[in-house]
């Protein structure tokens, strides 16, 4: 299975250190996703849209790893159990702001990827599939971190 | 960009007509992922998640397509701000619940994937992470259709 890059994600974060830990933790950060011309024609409808995942290839993650210490707790954690890059099929997904869809540029806020990443794939952020409510989410109800911010614990040497 | 993967999602939906379109429109379905012996190690805390992420290819759905009609709108959408199975990298992304973990078989509920399906991977899925607040939800919010089940348009002949 070969995933081939639709575009290239621009941040402000060029290392893993100082990195959000995800759009909710993102307030202030701005990006844009560059969509290679190819791709642009199925963006057509998408600039409605309040908030989009973005999927991506963590390009710069460590080798997997199936047992990791997440940024947010002090224990050891599975690594499914966990959103960390370094796992077997490094794919990211963050539910990131909408602001603009200029041709096949895209400007978007509450952005925790760093810069550089490619882009793999656009889904449209719809409560109707991405709402659930969910009362136990297991470690992370009791994690020991209150961190927003990444460090290079994850990042390839 | 190589994906390998991780195990196969096993599910009562053999073909995509009468398969649901998400799992909030998948209520009483029931399915299987068997995670391969070599990942099992990574499915540690895993349990404690009422829902997860499964992350997956597409493996039977029809070539590419840019501009699509979506299941739920009788308008001819950018296949960006579709869910659509055929999309230039066909990766799906399903929040199931998950009912139990035995060894390296999670039982899992309100599935809306193919049988056979091959996973790529799984995440736990988290309120602080995916729940976002949206307003505006595109040509969702007018859909022409509320069908909660696919017919074969996206399947490979």
């Amino acid at each position: 299975m070969h995933i081939e890059p639709i575009g290239v994600i621009r941040t402000p974060f060029r290392q893993a250190a100082g990195t959000p830990l995800q759009p909710s933790m993102a307030q202030g950060a701005e990006g844009t996703v560059e969509v290679f011309a190819e791709y642009a024609a199925g963006l057509k409808d998408l600039e409605e849209f309040e908030r989009i995942w973005l999927i991506y290839w963590f390009h710069r993650a460590a080798p997997a790893e199936l047992v990791v210490q997440p940024y947010m707790d002090s224990e050891l954690r599975g690594v499914f159990a966990t959103r960390a890059p370094s796992r077997p099929n490094p794919i990211g997904m963050s539910a990131v702001k909408l602001l603009s869809v200029e041709g096949a540029l895209l400007r978007v806020a509450e952005i925790d990827i760093l810069d550089g990443t490619p882009l793999v794939d656009i889904k449209p952020y719809a409560p109707l599939f991405d709402h659930y409510p969910v009362r136990r989410c297991g470690w992370l109800d009791r994690r020991s971190r209150r961190d927003a911010l990444a460090d290079d614990r994850f990042q390839e040497p």
